[in-house]
Protein backbone atom coordinates (compact mmCIF):
# COMPACT_ATOMS: atom_id res chain seq x y z
CA UNK A 1 0.00 0.00 0.00
CA UNK A 2 1.08 3.35 -0.79
CA UNK A 3 0.34 6.37 1.65
CA UNK A 4 1.14 9.70 0.67
CA UNK A 5 1.71 12.62 3.35
CA UNK A 6 1.69 16.17 3.16
CA UNK A 7 2.78 17.33 6.96
CA UNK A 8 4.73 19.92 6.69
CA UNK A 9 4.41 22.92 8.94
CA UNK A 10 6.53 25.94 10.21
CA UNK A 11 5.54 24.84 14.10
CA UNK A 12 9.10 22.25 14.73
CA UNK A 13 6.57 20.02 16.80
CA UNK A 14 4.30 19.67 14.51
CA UNK A 15 6.25 19.23 10.99
CA UNK A 16 6.79 16.12 9.83
CA UNK A 17 10.18 14.77 8.58
CA UNK A 18 11.01 11.78 6.24
CA UNK A 19 12.30 10.21 9.16
CA UNK A 20 9.25 10.17 11.47
CA UNK A 21 7.49 7.98 9.54
CA UNK A 22 9.75 5.13 10.10
CA UNK A 23 7.75 4.68 13.12
CA UNK A 24 4.76 3.10 10.39
CA UNK A 25 7.43 1.80 7.67
CA UNK A 26 9.23 -0.34 10.38
CA UNK A 27 5.88 -1.69 11.87
CA UNK A 28 4.27 -2.44 8.15
CA UNK A 29 7.32 -3.68 6.12
CA UNK A 30 4.78 -3.63 3.18
CA UNK A 31 4.19 0.09 3.06
CA UNK A 32 5.75 3.01 0.97
CA UNK A 33 5.56 5.83 2.36
CA UNK A 34 5.22 8.67 0.14
CA UNK A 35 6.99 12.12 1.95
CA UNK A 36 6.00 15.41 0.02
CA UNK A 37 7.56 18.61 0.66
CA UNK A 38 4.93 20.84 -0.58
CA UNK A 39 1.58 21.72 -2.32
CA UNK A 40 2.47 21.34 -5.87
CA UNK A 41 4.48 17.68 -5.83
CA UNK A 42 1.51 16.70 -3.63
CA UNK A 43 -1.14 18.11 -6.27
CA UNK A 44 1.22 16.64 -9.27
CA UNK A 45 0.18 12.98 -7.89
CA UNK A 46 -3.18 13.65 -7.69
CA UNK A 47 -4.86 10.79 -9.20
CA UNK A 48 -2.68 8.01 -7.92
CA UNK A 49 -3.25 8.88 -4.06
CA UNK A 50 -5.76 6.49 -2.31
CA UNK A 51 -4.67 7.51 1.36
CA UNK A 52 -3.04 10.81 2.50
CA UNK A 53 -2.22 12.08 6.00
CA UNK A 54 -2.60 15.80 6.02
CA UNK A 55 -3.17 18.81 7.41
CA UNK A 56 -5.36 20.33 5.44
CA UNK A 57 -6.84 19.47 2.28
CA UNK A 58 -9.08 22.67 0.07
CA UNK A 59 -12.58 21.33 -1.44
CA UNK A 60 -11.71 22.22 -4.54
CA UNK A 61 -8.74 19.54 -4.88
CA UNK A 62 -11.16 16.53 -4.83
CA UNK A 63 -11.86 16.56 -8.42
CA UNK A 64 -8.56 15.69 -9.03
CA UNK A 65 -8.06 12.91 -6.35
CA UNK A 66 -10.57 10.29 -8.43
CA UNK A 67 -8.69 7.88 -6.45
CA UNK A 68 -8.75 9.37 -3.06
CA UNK A 69 -10.29 6.97 0.00
CA UNK A 70 -9.25 8.47 2.88
CA UNK A 71 -7.75 11.47 4.27
CA UNK A 72 -6.22 11.16 8.29
CA UNK A 73 -5.68 14.55 9.81
CA UNK A 74 -3.66 15.72 13.32
CA UNK A 75 -5.06 18.47 13.29
CA UNK A 76 -7.48 19.00 16.75
CA UNK A 77 -9.73 20.74 15.02
CA UNK A 78 -12.16 20.40 11.38
CA UNK A 79 -11.23 23.78 10.17
CA UNK A 80 -8.41 22.83 7.88
CA UNK A 81 -9.57 19.22 5.64
CA UNK A 82 -12.91 20.62 3.97
CA UNK A 83 -15.15 17.58 3.68
CA UNK A 84 -15.40 16.11 -0.11
CA UNK A 85 -19.00 17.85 -1.34
CA UNK A 86 -20.73 14.55 -1.73
CA UNK A 87 -18.89 13.16 1.33
CA UNK A 88 -17.02 10.08 -0.48
CA UNK A 89 -14.05 11.02 1.28
CA UNK A 90 -13.29 9.58 4.43
CA UNK A 91 -11.96 12.18 7.04
CA UNK A 92 -10.31 10.80 9.91
CA UNK A 93 -9.18 12.61 12.96
CA UNK A 94 -7.12 11.49 15.61
CA UNK A 95 -8.24 11.03 19.19
CA UNK A 96 -5.10 11.88 20.94
CA UNK A 97 -5.18 16.19 21.50
CA UNK A 98 -6.99 15.56 24.80
CA UNK A 99 -4.18 14.17 26.62
CA UNK A 100 -1.96 16.67 25.75
CA UNK A 101 -4.71 19.97 26.24
CA UNK A 102 -5.74 18.55 29.06
CA UNK A 103 -2.49 19.07 31.19
CA UNK A 104 -1.68 22.31 28.86
CA UNK A 105 -5.27 23.21 31.06
CA UNK A 106 -4.43 22.30 34.04
CA UNK A 107 -1.36 24.63 33.77
CA UNK A 108 -3.12 27.48 32.78
CA UNK A 109 -6.03 27.13 35.47
CA UNK A 110 -3.33 26.47 38.47
CA UNK A 111 -0.98 29.28 36.86
CA UNK A 112 -3.94 31.83 37.24
CA UNK A 113 -5.82 30.80 40.13
CA UNK A 114 -1.92 30.44 41.95
CA UNK A 115 -1.75 34.39 40.69
CA UNK A 116 1.61 32.86 38.69
CA UNK A 117 1.77 36.29 36.29
CA UNK A 118 1.83 38.72 40.21
CA UNK A 119 4.51 36.00 42.04
CA UNK A 120 6.75 36.38 38.69
CA UNK A 121 7.14 40.20 39.06
CA UNK A 122 7.72 39.63 42.72
CA UNK A 123 10.71 36.76 41.49
CA UNK A 124 11.55 39.19 39.08
CA UNK A 125 11.60 42.77 41.49
CA UNK A 126 13.73 40.19 43.66
CA UNK A 127 10.95 40.69 45.87
CA UNK A 128 9.28 38.22 49.00
CA UNK A 129 6.06 39.64 49.71
CA UNK A 130 4.38 36.48 50.52
CA UNK A 131 0.64 37.80 50.68
CA UNK A 132 0.30 37.92 46.60
CA UNK A 133 -1.63 34.55 47.14
CA UNK A 134 -3.47 34.93 50.29
CA UNK A 135 -6.33 35.12 48.79
CA UNK A 136 -5.97 32.18 46.38
CA UNK A 137 -8.15 29.67 47.13
CA UNK A 138 -7.55 25.80 46.10
CA UNK A 139 -8.68 25.12 42.63
CA UNK A 140 -9.81 21.45 44.20
CA UNK A 141 -12.43 23.30 46.17
CA UNK A 142 -13.49 25.50 43.38
CA UNK A 143 -15.84 24.99 40.49
CA UNK A 144 -14.73 24.58 36.21
CA UNK A 145 -17.17 24.82 33.87
CA UNK A 146 -16.30 23.78 30.46
CA UNK A 147 -18.19 24.64 27.31
CA UNK A 148 -18.02 22.61 24.45
CA UNK A 149 -17.52 18.65 25.61
CA UNK A 150 -16.77 16.68 23.45
CA UNK A 151 -13.49 14.02 24.00
CA UNK A 152 -11.07 16.53 24.51
CA UNK A 153 -13.46 18.30 27.03
CA UNK A 154 -14.29 15.41 28.62
CA UNK A 155 -10.40 14.26 29.06
CA UNK A 156 -9.98 17.90 30.35
CA UNK A 157 -12.90 17.32 33.01
CA UNK A 158 -11.29 14.60 33.51
CA UNK A 159 -8.41 15.33 34.95
CA UNK A 160 -10.33 18.55 37.07
CA UNK A 161 -12.59 15.78 38.56
CA UNK A 162 -9.45 13.40 39.76
CA UNK A 163 -8.37 16.39 41.65
CA UNK A 164 -11.39 16.85 43.49
CA UNK A 165 -12.48 20.18 41.84
CA UNK A 166 -16.28 20.53 41.07
CA UNK A 167 -17.11 20.40 37.25
CA UNK A 168 -19.68 21.38 35.07
CA UNK A 169 -19.65 20.12 31.22
CA UNK A 170 -22.14 22.42 28.82
CA UNK A 171 -22.86 21.12 25.16
CA UNK A 172 -25.54 20.62 22.24
CA UNK A 173 -25.78 17.22 23.24
CA UNK A 174 -25.78 17.34 26.78
CA UNK A 175 -24.51 13.74 26.77
CA UNK A 176 -24.36 12.25 30.40
CA UNK A 177 -20.85 11.19 31.09
CA UNK A 178 -19.54 8.25 33.74
CA UNK A 179 -17.20 10.06 35.69
CA UNK A 180 -17.73 12.79 37.99
CA UNK A 181 -18.82 15.62 36.34
CA UNK A 182 -22.52 17.60 35.42
CA UNK A 183 -23.08 18.17 32.30
CA UNK A 184 -25.99 20.34 30.63
CA UNK A 185 -26.77 21.26 27.23
CA UNK A 186 -26.67 24.94 26.01
CA UNK A 187 -29.90 25.96 26.83
CA UNK A 188 -29.34 25.97 30.94
CA UNK A 189 -26.28 27.41 30.20
CA UNK A 190 -27.29 31.00 31.37
CA UNK A 191 -28.31 29.13 35.04
CA UNK A 192 -25.20 27.26 35.65
CA UNK A 193 -22.79 29.73 34.12
CA UNK A 194 -22.90 32.25 37.99
CA UNK A 195 -21.70 29.04 39.61
CA UNK A 196 -17.98 28.75 38.01
CA UNK A 197 -15.00 29.95 39.22
CA UNK A 198 -13.34 29.47 35.74
CA UNK A 199 -15.03 28.87 32.67
CA UNK A 200 -12.94 27.26 29.74
CA UNK A 201 -14.38 27.57 26.01
CA UNK A 202 -13.53 24.22 24.30
CA UNK A 203 -15.50 25.03 21.45
CA UNK A 204 -14.76 24.07 17.46
CA UNK A 205 -14.60 27.03 15.22
CA UNK A 206 -17.29 27.92 12.94
CA UNK A 207 -20.52 29.70 12.07
CA UNK A 208 -22.38 28.57 15.30
CA UNK A 209 -20.08 29.53 17.55
CA UNK A 210 -19.25 33.13 16.21
CA UNK A 211 -18.98 35.56 18.95
CA UNK A 212 -20.44 33.11 21.65
CA UNK A 213 -18.91 34.15 24.61
CA UNK A 214 -20.01 37.43 23.97
CA UNK A 215 -20.83 40.55 26.56
CA UNK A 216 -24.08 38.94 27.46
CA UNK A 217 -22.74 35.85 28.34
CA UNK A 218 -19.43 37.11 29.84
CA UNK A 219 -21.49 39.51 32.61
CA UNK A 220 -23.54 36.53 33.87
CA UNK A 221 -20.29 34.73 34.84
CA UNK A 222 -19.34 35.04 38.66
CA UNK A 223 -17.77 38.61 39.87
CA UNK A 224 -14.17 37.57 39.73
CA UNK A 225 -14.29 34.55 37.18
CA UNK A 226 -11.24 33.43 34.88
CA UNK A 227 -12.22 32.88 31.61
CA UNK A 228 -9.59 30.57 29.45
CA UNK A 229 -9.93 30.19 25.12
CA UNK A 230 -8.46 26.82 24.42
CA UNK A 231 -10.85 26.06 21.76
CA UNK A 232 -11.01 28.31 18.40
CA UNK A 233 -10.71 32.26 18.99
CA UNK A 234 -13.64 33.27 16.86
CA UNK A 235 -15.93 32.27 20.24
CA UNK A 236 -14.38 34.85 22.06
CA UNK A 237 -14.29 38.58 20.91
CA UNK A 238 -11.27 40.50 21.86
CA UNK A 239 -13.56 43.72 21.70
CA UNK A 240 -16.12 42.11 24.42
CA UNK A 241 -13.37 40.77 26.60
CA UNK A 242 -11.91 44.22 27.18
CA UNK A 243 -15.57 45.73 27.49
CA UNK A 244 -16.01 43.20 30.15
CA UNK A 245 -12.70 43.34 31.77
CA UNK A 246 -13.89 45.01 35.36
CA UNK A 247 -15.98 42.55 35.52
CA UNK A 248 -13.60 39.21 35.34
CA UNK A 249 -10.85 37.77 37.38
CA UNK A 250 -8.22 37.52 34.34
CA UNK A 251 -7.76 35.47 31.73
CA UNK A 252 -5.46 32.98 30.06
CA UNK A 253 -6.00 32.97 26.31
CA UNK A 254 -4.23 30.12 23.84
CA UNK A 255 -6.55 31.28 20.82
CA UNK A 256 -7.66 34.42 20.36
CA UNK A 257 -9.81 36.13 17.32
CA UNK A 258 -6.95 37.30 15.05
CA UNK A 259 -4.06 34.75 15.26
CA UNK A 260 -1.20 35.72 15.51
CA UNK A 261 -2.42 38.60 17.51
CA UNK A 262 -1.19 42.08 16.39
CA UNK A 263 1.21 43.81 18.78
CA UNK A 264 -1.62 46.60 18.59
CA UNK A 265 -3.90 44.40 20.25
CA UNK A 266 -5.69 46.15 23.83
CA UNK A 267 -5.43 42.69 25.38
CA UNK A 268 -1.62 42.50 25.97
CA UNK A 269 -2.12 44.97 28.27
CA UNK A 270 -4.71 44.03 30.47
CA UNK A 271 -3.81 43.06 34.18
CA UNK A 272 -4.22 39.97 35.30
CA UNK A 273 -4.30 38.51 31.23
CA UNK A 274 -1.66 35.89 30.09
CA UNK A 275 -1.74 34.68 26.12
CA UNK A 276 0.10 32.03 24.48
CA UNK A 277 0.48 31.36 21.12
CA UNK A 278 -2.08 28.52 19.98
CA UNK A 279 0.37 26.02 22.05
CA UNK A 280 -1.99 24.05 24.05
CA UNK A 281 -1.36 20.72 21.82
CA UNK A 282 2.64 22.05 21.47
CA UNK A 283 4.49 18.89 22.99
CA UNK A 284 7.30 16.64 21.61
CA UNK A 285 5.00 13.77 21.47
CA UNK A 286 2.60 15.47 19.34
CA UNK A 287 3.77 13.66 15.89
CA UNK A 288 4.44 9.88 17.62
CA UNK A 289 1.34 9.83 19.25
CA UNK A 290 0.09 10.80 15.72
CA UNK A 291 1.84 8.31 13.61
CA UNK A 292 0.87 5.61 16.14
CA UNK A 293 -3.25 6.66 15.94
CA UNK A 294 -2.47 6.16 12.07
CA UNK A 295 -0.70 2.96 12.62
CA UNK A 296 -3.61 1.32 14.31
CA UNK A 297 -6.37 2.70 11.46
CA UNK A 298 -3.98 1.18 8.99
CA UNK A 299 -4.67 -2.31 10.85
CA UNK B 1 -12.29 25.21 79.38
CA UNK B 2 -10.04 27.52 77.89
CA UNK B 3 -8.12 27.50 75.08
CA UNK B 4 -5.15 30.04 74.81
CA UNK B 5 -3.98 31.15 71.20
CA UNK B 6 -0.64 32.87 70.11
CA UNK B 7 -1.44 32.95 66.28
CA UNK B 8 -0.12 36.53 65.32
CA UNK B 9 1.93 36.48 61.66
CA UNK B 10 2.89 38.66 59.22
CA UNK B 11 1.90 36.66 56.90
CA UNK B 12 -1.56 37.84 55.90
CA UNK B 13 -3.36 34.00 55.36
CA UNK B 14 -1.36 33.22 58.63
CA UNK B 15 -2.28 35.26 61.29
CA UNK B 16 -5.45 34.75 62.57
CA UNK B 17 -8.18 37.26 64.28
CA UNK B 18 -9.68 36.93 66.95
CA UNK B 19 -13.40 36.52 64.52
CA UNK B 20 -11.61 33.63 63.18
CA UNK B 21 -11.69 31.84 66.37
CA UNK B 22 -15.64 31.77 66.17
CA UNK B 23 -15.50 28.31 63.98
CA UNK B 24 -14.45 26.84 67.60
CA UNK B 25 -16.82 28.73 69.89
CA UNK B 26 -19.61 27.96 67.79
CA UNK B 27 -18.58 24.34 67.33
CA UNK B 28 -18.12 24.35 71.35
CA UNK B 29 -20.31 26.48 73.10
CA UNK B 30 -18.25 26.25 76.52
CA UNK B 31 -14.53 26.77 75.32
CA UNK B 32 -13.36 30.16 76.17
CA UNK B 33 -10.86 30.78 73.51
CA UNK B 34 -8.19 33.62 74.89
CA UNK B 35 -6.51 35.81 72.22
CA UNK B 36 -3.09 36.61 72.56
CA UNK B 37 -2.17 39.35 70.97
CA UNK B 38 1.89 39.10 72.00
CA UNK B 39 3.87 37.09 73.35
CA UNK B 40 4.35 39.53 76.66
CA UNK B 41 0.58 39.48 77.03
CA UNK B 42 0.97 35.00 76.85
CA UNK B 43 3.45 34.74 78.99
CA UNK B 44 1.98 37.10 81.46
CA UNK B 45 -0.71 34.13 82.21
CA UNK B 46 1.43 31.07 81.99
CA UNK B 47 0.75 29.71 84.97
CA UNK B 48 -3.22 29.31 84.16
CA UNK B 49 -2.82 28.09 80.27
CA UNK B 50 -3.69 24.08 79.71
CA UNK B 51 -3.88 24.27 76.61
CA UNK B 52 -2.39 26.70 73.72
CA UNK B 53 -2.46 26.85 69.65
CA UNK B 54 0.55 28.37 68.82
CA UNK B 55 2.93 29.25 65.48
CA UNK B 56 6.05 28.63 68.15
CA UNK B 57 6.72 28.15 71.44
CA UNK B 58 10.53 28.14 72.59
CA UNK B 59 12.12 25.85 75.42
CA UNK B 60 12.79 27.88 77.68
CA UNK B 61 9.25 28.87 78.15
CA UNK B 62 8.79 25.61 79.69
CA UNK B 63 9.83 25.89 83.13
CA UNK B 64 6.97 29.17 83.88
CA UNK B 65 4.19 26.88 82.23
CA UNK B 66 3.88 24.71 84.87
CA UNK B 67 -0.03 23.44 83.99
CA UNK B 68 0.51 23.25 80.23
CA UNK B 69 -0.67 19.67 78.71
CA UNK B 70 -0.46 20.61 74.96
CA UNK B 71 0.34 22.72 72.33
CA UNK B 72 -1.11 22.76 69.16
CA UNK B 73 0.48 24.45 65.74
CA UNK B 74 -0.60 24.88 62.25
CA UNK B 75 3.20 25.50 61.35
CA UNK B 76 3.93 22.33 58.58
CA UNK B 77 6.99 21.53 60.36
CA UNK B 78 8.46 20.87 63.53
CA UNK B 79 10.42 23.54 63.96
CA UNK B 80 8.69 26.43 65.83
CA UNK B 81 7.38 24.54 68.23
CA UNK B 82 10.37 23.70 70.52
CA UNK B 83 9.56 20.06 72.46
CA UNK B 84 9.67 19.73 76.44
CA UNK B 85 12.82 19.11 77.83
CA UNK B 86 11.30 15.49 79.58
CA UNK B 87 8.66 15.14 76.87
CA UNK B 88 5.84 16.51 79.36
CA UNK B 89 3.76 18.41 76.95
CA UNK B 90 2.35 17.11 74.02
CA UNK B 91 2.76 18.79 70.70
CA UNK B 92 0.12 18.18 68.05
CA UNK B 93 0.42 18.58 63.92
CA UNK B 94 -2.09 19.86 61.67
CA UNK B 95 -2.08 17.11 58.64
CA UNK B 96 -4.04 19.84 56.68
CA UNK B 97 -0.76 20.42 54.72
CA UNK B 98 -0.74 17.87 52.26
CA UNK B 99 -3.81 19.14 50.02
CA UNK B 100 -2.45 22.80 49.84
CA UNK B 101 1.26 21.92 49.05
CA UNK B 102 0.26 19.15 46.42
CA UNK B 103 -1.72 21.53 44.46
CA UNK B 104 0.99 23.92 44.50
CA UNK B 105 3.91 22.16 43.58
CA UNK B 106 1.58 20.66 40.70
CA UNK B 107 1.42 24.30 39.57
CA UNK B 108 5.43 24.35 39.64
CA UNK B 109 6.38 21.20 38.49
CA UNK B 110 4.00 21.96 35.12
CA UNK B 111 5.11 25.72 35.05
CA UNK B 112 9.01 24.45 35.04
CA UNK B 113 7.98 21.64 32.84
CA UNK B 114 5.69 23.80 30.17
CA UNK B 115 8.12 26.17 29.67
CA UNK B 116 5.91 28.99 31.61
CA UNK B 117 8.81 31.94 32.47
CA UNK B 118 9.86 31.55 28.81
CA UNK B 119 6.13 31.52 27.79
CA UNK B 120 5.63 35.06 29.91
CA UNK B 121 8.33 36.21 28.23
CA UNK B 122 7.00 35.49 24.46
CA UNK B 123 3.65 36.61 26.20
CA UNK B 124 5.35 40.46 27.22
CA UNK B 125 7.20 41.15 24.22
CA UNK B 126 3.80 40.49 22.07
CA UNK B 127 5.24 37.85 20.22
CA UNK B 128 3.76 34.73 19.06
CA UNK B 129 6.88 32.19 18.97
CA UNK B 130 5.06 28.70 18.38
CA UNK B 131 8.26 27.01 19.64
CA UNK B 132 9.44 27.08 22.61
CA UNK B 133 7.33 24.73 24.06
CA UNK B 134 8.45 22.22 21.37
CA UNK B 135 10.42 20.06 23.19
CA UNK B 136 8.09 19.89 26.00
CA UNK B 137 7.51 16.26 27.20
CA UNK B 138 3.99 15.72 29.27
CA UNK B 139 4.33 15.72 33.09
CA UNK B 140 2.70 12.59 32.93
CA UNK B 141 5.18 10.53 30.77
CA UNK B 142 8.06 11.34 32.83
CA UNK B 143 9.44 10.81 36.57
CA UNK B 144 9.35 12.55 39.55
CA UNK B 145 11.31 11.57 42.43
CA UNK B 146 10.58 12.95 46.03
CA UNK B 147 12.81 13.11 48.47
CA UNK B 148 11.20 13.00 52.17
CA UNK B 149 8.49 10.88 52.27
CA UNK B 150 6.04 11.58 55.06
CA UNK B 151 2.26 12.63 54.93
CA UNK B 152 2.88 15.87 52.58
CA UNK B 153 5.09 13.84 50.35
CA UNK B 154 2.62 11.11 49.80
CA UNK B 155 -0.22 13.66 48.97
CA UNK B 156 2.02 15.30 46.26
CA UNK B 157 2.69 11.32 45.35
CA UNK B 158 -1.00 10.79 45.29
CA UNK B 159 -1.74 13.57 43.21
CA UNK B 160 1.15 12.61 40.52
CA UNK B 161 -0.04 9.22 40.30
CA UNK B 162 -3.56 9.89 39.57
CA UNK B 163 -2.44 12.00 36.33
CA UNK B 164 -0.09 9.31 35.42
CA UNK B 165 3.18 10.31 36.45
CA UNK B 166 5.78 7.67 37.52
CA UNK B 167 6.60 8.86 41.19
CA UNK B 168 9.57 7.19 43.21
CA UNK B 169 9.56 8.71 46.97
CA UNK B 170 12.34 8.47 48.84
CA UNK B 171 12.33 8.54 52.62
CA UNK B 172 14.72 6.95 55.53
CA UNK B 173 11.59 4.33 56.35
CA UNK B 174 11.21 3.48 52.91
CA UNK B 175 7.38 2.38 54.10
CA UNK B 176 5.58 0.78 50.92
CA UNK B 177 2.25 2.87 50.30
CA UNK B 178 -0.80 1.67 49.10
CA UNK B 179 -1.01 4.08 45.98
CA UNK B 180 1.12 3.75 42.54
CA UNK B 181 4.58 5.08 43.51
CA UNK B 182 7.99 3.30 44.20
CA UNK B 183 9.92 4.22 47.79
CA UNK B 184 13.31 3.66 48.46
CA UNK B 185 15.19 4.00 51.17
CA UNK B 186 17.88 7.15 51.58
CA UNK B 187 20.81 4.37 50.77
CA UNK B 188 19.43 3.55 47.22
CA UNK B 189 18.94 7.53 46.00
CA UNK B 190 22.33 7.21 43.82
CA UNK B 191 20.57 4.04 42.23
CA UNK B 192 17.13 5.99 41.67
CA UNK B 193 17.97 9.82 41.41
CA UNK B 194 19.35 9.53 37.54
CA UNK B 195 15.98 7.98 36.71
CA UNK B 196 14.06 11.56 37.70
CA UNK B 197 13.21 14.06 35.28
CA UNK B 198 12.15 16.43 38.26
CA UNK B 199 13.51 16.11 41.57
CA UNK B 200 11.33 17.86 44.48
CA UNK B 201 12.90 18.10 48.38
CA UNK B 202 10.34 17.87 51.07
CA UNK B 203 12.65 17.44 53.81
CA UNK B 204 12.43 18.61 57.46
CA UNK B 205 14.88 21.35 58.43
CA UNK B 206 17.54 20.30 61.02
CA UNK B 207 21.14 19.50 61.15
CA UNK B 208 20.24 15.57 59.52
CA UNK B 209 19.26 17.49 56.44
CA UNK B 210 21.85 20.07 55.95
CA UNK B 211 23.17 20.59 52.60
CA UNK B 212 21.92 17.24 51.84
CA UNK B 213 21.49 17.80 48.07
CA UNK B 214 24.78 19.02 47.84
CA UNK B 215 26.78 19.46 44.35
CA UNK B 216 27.88 15.98 44.77
CA UNK B 217 24.17 14.64 44.47
CA UNK B 218 23.03 17.33 42.15
CA UNK B 219 25.92 15.84 39.87
CA UNK B 220 24.02 12.34 39.68
CA UNK B 221 20.73 14.04 38.45
CA UNK B 222 19.90 13.36 34.81
CA UNK B 223 21.33 15.90 32.67
CA UNK B 224 18.95 18.67 32.46
CA UNK B 225 16.42 17.48 35.72
CA UNK B 226 14.46 20.16 37.28
CA UNK B 227 15.15 21.00 40.71
CA UNK B 228 12.05 21.79 43.25
CA UNK B 229 12.57 22.61 46.66
CA UNK B 230 9.41 22.70 48.86
CA UNK B 231 10.53 21.48 52.02
CA UNK B 232 13.30 23.77 53.96
CA UNK B 233 16.31 25.82 52.54
CA UNK B 234 18.44 24.40 54.57
CA UNK B 235 18.90 21.32 52.32
CA UNK B 236 19.99 23.07 49.25
CA UNK B 237 22.84 25.37 49.31
CA UNK B 238 22.66 28.31 46.95
CA UNK B 239 26.73 27.48 46.07
CA UNK B 240 25.83 24.05 45.10
CA UNK B 241 22.32 24.75 43.08
CA UNK B 242 24.55 27.76 41.34
CA UNK B 243 27.82 25.79 40.81
CA UNK B 244 25.88 22.52 39.22
CA UNK B 245 23.54 24.94 36.99
CA UNK B 246 25.26 23.98 33.81
CA UNK B 247 23.94 20.70 34.44
CA UNK B 248 20.52 21.37 35.35
CA UNK B 249 17.08 22.23 33.30
CA UNK B 250 16.00 24.67 35.86
CA UNK B 251 14.57 24.74 39.37
CA UNK B 252 11.35 26.41 41.39
CA UNK B 253 12.60 27.01 44.39
CA UNK B 254 10.19 27.52 47.19
CA UNK B 255 12.39 27.98 50.29
CA UNK B 256 16.05 29.15 50.07
CA UNK B 257 18.88 28.46 52.26
CA UNK B 258 18.68 32.36 53.56
CA UNK B 259 15.41 33.85 54.12
CA UNK B 260 14.33 36.12 52.67
CA UNK B 261 16.81 35.76 49.73
CA UNK B 262 18.84 38.71 49.69
CA UNK B 263 18.56 41.04 46.67
CA UNK B 264 22.32 40.21 46.21
CA UNK B 265 21.81 36.37 45.64
CA UNK B 266 22.64 34.89 42.29
CA UNK B 267 20.13 32.54 42.21
CA UNK B 268 18.00 35.55 41.34
CA UNK B 269 19.49 36.01 37.71
CA UNK B 270 20.08 32.36 36.83
CA UNK B 271 18.20 31.73 33.42
CA UNK B 272 15.20 29.20 34.07
CA UNK B 273 14.97 29.69 37.74
CA UNK B 274 12.04 30.21 39.42
CA UNK B 275 11.64 31.53 43.07
CA UNK B 276 8.48 31.94 45.53
CA UNK B 277 8.83 33.73 48.83
CA UNK B 278 8.08 30.10 51.51
CA UNK B 279 4.30 30.59 50.20
CA UNK B 280 3.47 26.71 48.84
CA UNK B 281 0.64 26.64 51.75
CA UNK B 282 -0.33 30.21 51.75
CA UNK B 283 -3.91 29.60 50.36
CA UNK B 284 -7.29 31.60 51.53
CA UNK B 285 -8.37 28.09 53.45
CA UNK B 286 -5.59 27.62 55.80
CA UNK B 287 -6.86 28.78 58.70
CA UNK B 288 -9.85 27.06 58.66
CA UNK B 289 -7.96 23.94 57.90
CA UNK B 290 -6.34 24.54 60.86
CA UNK B 291 -9.23 25.39 63.15
CA UNK B 292 -11.03 22.25 61.90
CA UNK B 293 -8.21 19.86 62.37
CA UNK B 294 -8.06 21.74 65.96
CA UNK B 295 -12.08 21.06 66.96
CA UNK B 296 -11.71 17.98 65.91
CA UNK B 297 -9.13 17.00 68.40
CA UNK B 298 -11.09 19.20 71.09
CA UNK B 299 -13.45 16.84 70.54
Amino acid sequence: MELHTCLWNDVQAFHFNDVDFDILRRAMPGLTVVVHANESSFLEQAEKVEAVLAWDFKAAWYPQFTNLKWIMTPAAGKDWVEPHPLGKVKIVHGTFHGKLLSESLLSALLFMNHQMPRMLDNFRERAWDRDIQGQSRLLSDQTVMIIGFGHIGQDCAKALARMGTCVIGVSRSATPVSFGAEVYGLELLADHLPKADHVVLLLPGGEETERFMDETRLAMCKKGAYIYNFGRGNALYSRDLVASWEHLGGAFLDVTDEEPLPATSELWALKNMMITPHSSCIYKSYKEAFLKETLNYLR
